[in-house]
């Protein structure tokens, strides 16, 4: 079972990821906790580039092949094989952050990233859960993390409104695949939303 | 008036590069003189991923990814800017390359180098200058330079006979915009046969 979270910056995806594997062990699974873009060795290094440095260092579609090219190492060098033997993968984030970042909000890429997508990636995960948040309380949490990693939460309010947009957008066009679960309450409240999924 | 030179590692692309933009320069050409992958500083930090590190680092999918965001960088960063001045560019390399290393050579990937190209990258040189060299003598001057970034070279030398052929066998798609010459003399004589053509 391939599992992403996804979500606007400073929605609680990184922690949510972390309690969502620690419950699924309990459960006696065998978890693969990941993140992107990274998860593998190549796709850090291709990770760096796309996180750190100006809002403008990448143009919209530089930054599409960056994060495809990362996706690809991480598919074929961690996610892959840990399905292979039987494993349960819980990525913070996937291929729907592409398409809500590069796809809803810089430029109108949605047919590139799509275009993209069905070329070198092909997979979606089995199940996606978006949590939802108002931007202006995820945006204050992501600031706060001063992780040298803010290279998109530079673009602003505005910027997270879009995405917030898409990713809600996004859980209408995939019914089947995405969940939506209101991310307003404390971590404990949210992973037992999201533990009733499964 | 944008030209590229290829050829199989070792076989004096760079430094033909330079005496091309030299002797163009004489003739009162504004001119730009770059590489691939690299030749902006986006494209440079990806090339650092790309040259550096051991033959499997990547799989050819993900390095295919990581040449065309390079290029994309490179493109709208220095060549189209470059050209719409009306200045010269001389490459050292450009989209050829990767037909050959990523298209002929590392598993059958040319249709995915095509459609990649076709959806990101859309631009060819006006003139593509092949130096077509025995791959022996290539390869002992490549390794010769120990300049680090050898990981394509360390295939050895039934790669460097595959991307021979593969320049050879790309010059009779382009008939137009391929020339072919012997590299097998000394610099000069070699920028001598490259300045006829111009």
């Amino acid at each position: 079972m391939f599992i992403s979270l996804e979500g606007i910056d400073g929605s609680g995806k990184s922690t949510q990821s972390r309690l969502l594997a620690e419950a699924l062990r309990g459960r006696g699974h065998d978890v693969v906790l990941t993140r992107e873009p990274g998860g593998s060795a190549g796709a850090e290094a291709i990770r760096r580039l796309l996180v750190e440095g100006d809002p403008d260092r990448w143009s919209p579609e530089t930054e599409l092949l960056l994060f495809n090219a990362a996706r690809r190492d991480h598919l074929e060098r961690l996610i892959r094989p840990a399905l292979a033997r039987g494993a349960w993968v819980v990525s913070d984030r996937f291929a729907d952050s592409t398409r809500v970042y590069q796809g809803a909000t810089r430029g109108d890429l949605r047919d590139l990233v799509d275009r993209l997508h069905a070329l070198v990636i092909g997979q979606e995960p089995d199940l996606t859960i978006v949590i939802d948040m108002d931007p202006e309380v995820a945006l204050t949490r992501g600031l706060a993390r001063a992780s040298g990693e803010d290279r998109f939460e530079e673009f602003g309010l505005p910027f997270q409104q879009k995405l917030r947009a898409g990713f809600l957008a996004l859980a209408g066009d995939f019914p089947d695949r995405i969940r939506v679960i209101d991310g307003m309450a404390d971590a404990d409240t949210v992973a037992a939303r999201i533990g009733a999924l499964l």
